[in-house]
């Protein structure tokens, strides 16, 4: 594994790193981490790698690993620098020959999104994307569910992510991450509803299985002098009739990361709070409330998914970094499966790609196209 | 204190019964509980009566209560009915000289709402508008919080009303609760918005003291056959530039009464759940996490309101009737204020009234047509 | 229904006289509220008694009751004074044929409690005895699920009452209720212990049905020149073979009234809080955890007991005064089918009475000669 | 880093691994993985180790990595078999001049700790005990506020640790992590109180600085066939005069890892949960109860420990594996400023040794002592 991104001060890079290295499948040996050289270098340092395979920038590094023979050359890049990166780095290792593992939001704007989407098909590289919530063993149960029509027809869904971090002008005080997320160039059109809006469009379609076909969207700037929504509410009509809310804020003062998605069928409901990942709520009218722990042996015999996405007994609490770890997992499995010439497990597929990446493109387009807008629905084209 | 409406198999009549009893100071003593003379009686008898003062219906009721000297005659009458009766009930009892407390919603429709207003203006008696949860203490002390200034300037305001129990078609199995509701003609135009909608929007407005200006309403009858909206959810803009959303449903499986609100300002976000209502929630960036509890001394400190609503000591909780019997109490007391020719304590006035009634018709009026609309926002007029 | 204590500034005869008035079928129509007759006269003008039957003290209330014709006379007394008082009053009262309330703990002493057993078995009057935690529903619900064999045999169970408002010397500020609570001449020969220790040792024996049979206590005066303890902690060995611990406390910092109970079966595992009173936590091994939430039907299948104990829908809260009316309810029911020379439901029969009195006070009888005992185990004796 | 146990099956051997390596500065090399050779092997082909340095036990481990140069061989050695053999691989390390992570309890008996204390303290080597309770950041911030001085004098403790996992023979199922637990012969005299006890009595000790003096225990065995105790309650006495109580149990039906402990001081109370470890709750009288959340600049303010075992932003949550990962970092600081001889940082030297396992093993064998005694109190020498 080879990294672009993730330098000194970053933080997902580092979390990248962590989850990658967490299971012993996955060694990171080569890296541009940083647009500064000197950065680069440091970093490089700090994670005891091989000096000659810490390089300046990413082209260095694309063409000198392309110069080692292939056993030793590395298999796959994690693109982890800001969003108006992704793109250009993603294309050319895909082109190169090398696997892919890409931070959301994939792309800058739609256009590369779609335009990376066929170098992927073209390239028939494995590309993942990393959105990291799907990785959580109780959203993967909570999709099973869904899936095995346990709640029946889905009929409505809330799905929010409220922060508060950027509810005042952190931008201004010279911190890395606010900067560039409210940097439009650095960030592209959308500022909370890219960085984390699309975690919750994603979180809701992967769960669901369903599709957004209309948004009605209001953004809002609430720091003065910022030029990225911080904060956005959306109202959301699905492929199958459900209607639906998504709503998210980076003003939302007190708040954390509190992802959370609620979702109602016909037959039941579920509840599921990223800040509480190892249980999921299931409600059913004249049953008690339901409270499926991970790790139980009930839980995996409904979603094999879940329990292959588990590595600790009940009651142990498993977090953030397993999440995106498991990502890595099936990531790295099926990488491994091509490499071996073997078929990967069925599971190990299940992963973030190219196509939720057009997806959170799309919505994020059709977010800004309805915010603009005085209609009150702004379809969302496939 | 008389009673129109709450006959046998009612709910909220007989809430407002064991409300209004609760602290001693209310004496129900006349009523006409039903629609059915017949039933009307057995209620008196059930509830130890006179028999005499057990109307067949509710002109019957004004015109004997009329005849009665000034001090044996009811104070007020609660008006407990389906929603197409609370109009001419308020508006003979106003007339005729009694105070009146109301159910909400307060009228079947807007134009009824206004011409209330008026009656109750030119009548200069006291009406109440059961809008229960403002009866809390806790919601005082949120309301208090925003009114002293200590959460800045509002930003965003979630409110939400999630049921279940209208997920199937239960108006068609001779359930008289859901019968009503689902029925136009005595409901009026919203279903779901008028029966818990209302609640959210009055949660609300009374918290943060703020007006809804513009409303985007996406309304859903999600129960085949059924005439009246089971589901809605809204975006709201408020007259301070603070954005938001209101959603309610009764379809969402699982739930019970789920009402909770979360209001964001400036300095500090409130987080207040109807199920847990002796907690509010204070949140402040680089601060703890505070839970203040209901009945304590520095609750009181901050809201002499909160304090007021209070009966017991903290950790022992209070709830619903509690509520309810709040409203009752401040009600009750203004009119003994004036029975007496007393000042009424400052405090005793804080309880919902026929503006708050007309400002609940106006948002349903608002969401009725913005749901028809095509446009996204729909101003709501004053 | 008539009242001896309860007197300006009291906490618990308020709540009798709310709990009683909660349902319409008790009237407070007498009272000796106060040892200061000054302020017994002041309460009954401030409950809009007629003044000839506020009385000076309890004996004269008796006196002229007792002169009243049978038809106008109260039914029953509810004693709520300092612990001291409780068996005089509750003696005469039975003696003259009265039914009698009775707050806990019953007596001062066991001696006491054992001749008002012989009182009550002799009189053949109702003697009502206010355990109100055994008033909620999901409590009743919980004693059902045992007694039914849900959980199997019990094994453990934990129960405890931590409270801080004694965690300083508030009985030296003038504070009414901690004065007499601390003094040994009003309250006996335990402090916390009898306050709400006798609580949780109640709670435990209704719920599973068991006796506790031996004790191990270590109890603790915290703070310095209090004469009672304000700190208890006690190992318990039940008659079925179940172990357990129960622990109590008046300076646990912080806490309010956060009794709780954790009971653990052979099958099934249940846990109640008495701050979170509608809900039950079922616990199953390789089930998810069940929340039983108060008012469903579900609940009021497995439990009679907990559906008659309900007054409010799911999801509109009930809380402590409704579960003390529950005791009121059930209390006079069993004098109405008295006074009616008809048979009352079963399920009326449900509320503690003076043999619950009895092993109060063989618990604090025990649990004090083992607070002085080197040895590890007290018997407690029946 | 070399590993002794840990083979196909085993599970803290596993989180061993994860934990060790998650922030890459240790990497394991070397193993002798289980009893059964085969096992081994298997176990160092799963990890991608080099099969030279996969031994087939922990002697030949030992030798062979001596042959090694210096700046080849293993720098430390973690100790992750059945209790039974902790000391003799641990002496046999230390002798040989290898540092040494042990898992708990320390060893099998209080001689063979207090032999193996004797052996450390000549070593010389670092030797780090796996108390991983002790690495979250809420658990150093909650010993830190203690030891500031910010609670008060403490009076009170209760902690506990109930599981269900054994409440059925699951022994006799074939479970080899129930087989070797409740065999006295590899797990020593103390089941569940060795297992799990001993987690919450460092815990105590930990946070709260104090010791145990006293100890009054009734420990049970409640399936049968079983030769050591599933569960255990203790009455405890500080050498500073709080009282406490601590039970632990692996037949609380329904309960998974449900480890917590509430400390009541003088001015505040604590109360912490390690299934949702990124929360202490601080309690403090008349003041809002308040939530202290993991990452916050106010939590690293008042413990640099705290904010030196964080890898994330507040509401992203850590959980079992960083708390874990947490205790390697210290330990594997401490090593590398010796091999750098430098002055490690003051906040590496957190993490539990061989005093804290001494005191693990004087405790179990004050609570055996105890549970045979009809005497109240057994003191705990030290």
């Amino acid at each position: 594994m080879g990294m672009v991104g993730g330098g000194p001060g970053a933080l997902i890079g580092a979390v990248h790193r962590r989850a990658a290295r967490m299971d012993g499948g996955i060694e990171l040996v080569a890296g541009a981490f940083d647009i500064n050289p000197r950065k680069s270098k440091q970093m490089g340092r700090e994670l005891y790698l091989n000096p000659k395979r810490v390089y300046n920038n990413y082209k260095e590094m694309l063409e000198r690993e392309m110069k080692l023979p292939e056993s030793e050359r590395i298999d796959f890049v994690a693109v982890t620098t800001p969003n108006n990166w992704h793109f250009p780095i993603a294309r050319d290792f895909l082109n190169a020959g090398f696997h892919v593992m890409c931070e959301k939001p994939m792309t800058f704007n739609l256009q590369e999104a779609k335009e990376l989407r066929k170098i992927v098909k073209k390239s028939r590289k494995v590309f993942g994307l990393m959105h990291n919530y799907t990785g959580y063993p109780m959203v993967r149960l909570a999709r099973d569910m869904v899936s095995q029509g346990d709640i029946g027809k889905v009929r409505k869904i809330i799905v929010q992510y409220p922060q508060s971090w950027l509810a005042t002008a952190l931008e201004r005080t010279g911190n890395m991450q606010a900067s560039w997320r409210t940097d439009p160039k650095q960030s592209g059109g959308a500022g909370c509803m890219g960085d984390i809006g699309s975690h919750a469009e994603n979180l809701a379609e992967y769960i669901t299985g369903l599709k957004i076909k209309e948004i009605c969207a209001d953004l809002t700037i609430f720091v003065k002098g910022r030029r990225l929504d911080d904060d956005g509410n959306c109202l959301l009509r699905f492929n199958n009739g459900a209607h639906g809310i998504l709503h998210a804020s980076q003003i939302s003062i007190g708040e954390e990361n509190n992802l959370a998605i609620w979702i109602y069928g016909e037959q039941k409901g579920l509840e599921w709070h990223s800040e509480h990942p190892n249980y999921l709520y299931v409600k059913e009218p004249n049953c008690p409330l339901q409270v499926w722990r991970r790790g139980n042996a009930y839980v995996g015999a409904k979603s094999a998914a879940a329990a292959r996405a588990t590595r600790l007994p009940s009651g142990h609490p498993e977090a953030f970094f397993e999440a995106f770890a498991n990502i890595y997992c099936n990531f790295a499995d099926t990488i491994r499966a091509r490499l071996t010439r073997t078929k990967p497990d069925e599971l190990a597929l299940d992963f973030p790609d190219v196509d939720d990446g057009v997806r959170g493109m799309l919505f994020l387009d059709t977010v800004l196209a309805s915010a603009k807008s005085g209609k009150k629905w702004t379809k969302m084209k496939t």
